[in-house]
């Protein structure tokens, strides 16, 4: 038996319709679909713990935002998209004037599919410094730090410890990680960026779920930013064994094989550059409301 | 219908065996096995029209080597397994004494499945300049040049073409195309370096095939490295569906993506570094046979 | 005695001057200045073998922008200079309708004040695989091909022979030959742009002076762009002693170092690519005229 | 007046030995010499307050370990650089058995001359996470831990509060930070690496100094090491004018020049590689003190 990989919620949601085999009511979740700019965005609430065993995610809101229009390189599509994402950021976070925010990019730079975080973290405009030494200048601006967790293998140290540490010094209102999720459809890979204002399980979507980065852990709000850039080749595999009713599907050589495999686009390499740069716009329209894309493109430059 | 897509000849060989249902004689074509330095060794001969229309490749020998035991990091892989191969390398070439040597590194550096070639091309001495500028300290080995083709949307100019105008200036008597190949199975991705004397038609493995690089288009004998390092999704999913008995699989998120999907190792990043390391230390020992693998460390760091 | 190095016309002007200790009038040469964008430029004519003779450079025009806007980042300063540049590229090329043009980046990526070639080269449009493949969509643009030359460690083949047989293969109606300059003030390193249209002496600029890379070599008009990112530290020394009126100034220690050293600004990795994009940019302005930086952005992203 | 930058305690000594102009007792000061694997090794203690003032240094060991054989490439000069290396490590850290180390790369990897410590920090083993984790397999080895500590622009953090931070959640019993360092003579760069047990200030090698790592603000030992990667241009010149007895040297356009200005190899960055993997490897033989090089290579490879 396959395991089914997701870290979407709008998935969960999807695969306990599959199963129930009718659209029921689902109990303790709720839904809803706006337009954005022209992004769809799918918000689903996780509202109690029959919600919470239903989906498998922990109690809480989940904001999907569709990017297709970003991929596919439309007119003015990183613009709209970027203010989009920066606006739910804002619902989500409910941030006070003089509020400092911790922006956390996780996962291996060196790995493609999993350099959303480090590449977003490229993206964000670090304050902190300059607020506290230049005043009459940046005075007026959110104290932002960033922080690049590195992995596990290059530091011997597990990012949760680390950003507890980092956070414990710095003290932030709010932390915001980013971070490469696993998806369970291919149509989603790249597409989709998920909010959460849950945490998150750094390496869940990739297959070494390791200590939780939330509020329960750091003491501090946790606002997750995710894209699903692999679907978990067995993963696929299963879902394409069903589909086609098949009982017994044993992809042999993926179990010879030894190691993991993922499915991913070929296109990967430029599709995390867009989408991190997408992430660390909205979060910078977000923290720095007065700021317009011109001003953050001078500000990275 | 789902496209099955190998550019290994062994794969080939083993779907013309699964189409006939039965193992009859391949008619045309010859193979053989060994054992050398505890790498097993396959060589299929296609050796003329009919073999060469069965199995969907020109005439021409192909030579597999499984390198299971370097990604699996054993003892002494990497200096049995270069040595395999610089010896499977010169069984192929048959290098005069003062022969040249022009290596090319097909592929793009920055999509990881697709950086076999440049890898290689860094691993690979370039002698060229030094015997005709240091004919006393060089003059004993081989003139070897190196040329990274880059890829089309970054030049605008087809490989072929490019190396073509390079190899007229240079006037090689051999030249050495490495580049990423595309498999059927998983288990084979990152496990399996071929060497063909028949050339090379760049891009193949990724779905564009391009201008042929061979000795009817350059003039000049072109031997081909390659080492698999996706399966295309489709080819996957047509795979399952069939072994699974199903008749009309059809992975429509797939096609719904609207963009190539691939399969790969999650350490496709580690393995491609290590792979490429191999091949250019086996083209090093074939070409200069009086140095061991201390010398070329030397020579390259 | 130290040898004074520098690749700037204008410089080898002021060396003259002050070789002649006065304001004298320099045969065969002309110069003028001009404002534009509110950037000054220089042009200094070399008209004969007299004044060749004098400054020690080939019969040309040169010209010199001084960007100093640029790197104190001024608002606006990047598209006013990429305008600039483009407009005084556009003066020396005296392009035709379907001109086709070659843009070759010298010099080596992995020695940061080196760089200025291959980071141009990425900010360059390729255009002639769209024009010659899509030509419905692209067919109004001028066909563009880009070529890094790599450097002669890596690729055992010389520049100009490799530029040479890929011009013979493409037969483009210029060549832009774009690389890193010596200049003999620091108060110019990184701080001007020197446009010229007698080609280029590869390396020149770092003490390896090779084959021409011009018109006599290739048969096509070569433009050469180049940017001043070091002072030989040894020209620097002399010029210091001269000014102190020392007479037997002795750096024994540069000498004792045994290697050859650089002078360039804290900041040169940021320099370079700020220079590098202006260059691309202003190259792409002046190849297609009717382009806005606007457009340029969403062609390279 | 230009300032005198130096931050090696041999050249602190030799500015004093200057000043004084003759060769007095240097009181609160001893130094010795050794020749170790063929590197000369100098030792120079700071005992008391006294030599503090004499050589602005805090009390404390600084050994000078010269490596121009390394960088001249000669025959197993790596292997004898990194035992001794290794060995005078080892006579600082005083380890016990248990003991465990934090491996802290100051600098930013961006800049070539200031990567000395990203760049070590990759050739260091990571094992503090395989101890814990593997203790059947790795329980007989040191516990090490590895931070890159970025730069201030792009985290907002100061290094120290960032080391800080980490430290008290891991607690070791070391701390070594490795760092690029400034020289007072071109015959030093890339050609000496220094030992101290004193901890660093960093950054006071390139112009900001920011608050210490040491003992007194990290409560742990800390020992740095560092290499000098460059030679400040101004102090450069100021030793030229000196030498040459002219009073009142001028290079105006140093200053004209608006930024800092930098001498510094033209190999820098090859350099920069080979002392990298130097200082990771002498760390690495110091910690674990039954590996050998090869071991080593295999671990990191």
């Amino acid at each position: 038996m396959w395991t089914r990989r997701t870290d979407l919620a709008v998935e969960a949601r999807e695969l306990w319709q599959e199963s129930t085999e009718k659209q029921t009511e689902l109990k303790g979740v709720k839904s809803r679909e706006k337009d954005l700019n022209g992004f769809k965005v799918t918000t689903v609430e996780i509202l109690d713990d029959e919600g919470a065993k239903a989906l498998n995610k922990p109690v809480g809101t989940y904001i999907t935002i569709e990017i297709d229009r970003l991929v596919q390189r439309e007119d003015n599509a990183f613009t709209l998209g970027s203010e989009a994402l920066g606006s739910e950021i804002s619902g989500i976070l409910k941030l006070k004037e003089n509020d400092s925010v911790l922006v956390v990019g996780l996962g291996n730079e060196a790995i493609t599919p999993d350099a959303i975080g480090p590449k977003t973290a490229k993206n964000t405009m670090v304050t902190r410094h300059l607020v506290e030494k230049m005043p009459d200048m940046f005075g007026s601006m959110r104290r932002v730090s960033v922080l690049v967790s590195g992995v596990l293998g290059t530091t011997g140290i597990e990012s949760a410890d680390f950003i507890k540490a980092v956070a414990e010094k710095l003290k932030p209102d709010y932390v915001i990680v980013v971070d490469a999720l696993a998806s369970r459809k291919l149509a989603r890979i790249c597409r989709t960026v998920q909010l959460a204002d849950t945490g998150i399980v750094p390496g869940s979507g990739v297959g070494n779920s390791r200590a939780a980065i939330n509020k329960e852990t750091l003491g501090i709000p946790v606002i997750a930013i995710g894209v699903p850039t692999v679907v978990d080749a067995a993963t696929l595999a299963a879902d394409l064994a069903e589909q086609s009713g098949a009982k017994d599907i044993n992809p042999e050589d993926m179990s010879s094989y030894g190691g993991e495999m993922i499915v991913t686009p070929k296109e990967i390499d430029s599709n995390v550059n867009d989408i991190s740069k997408l992430i660390g716009y909205g979060i910078n329209l977000s923290l720095h409301s007065d700021l317009n894309i011109e001003d953050i493109n001078m500000f990275l430059s």
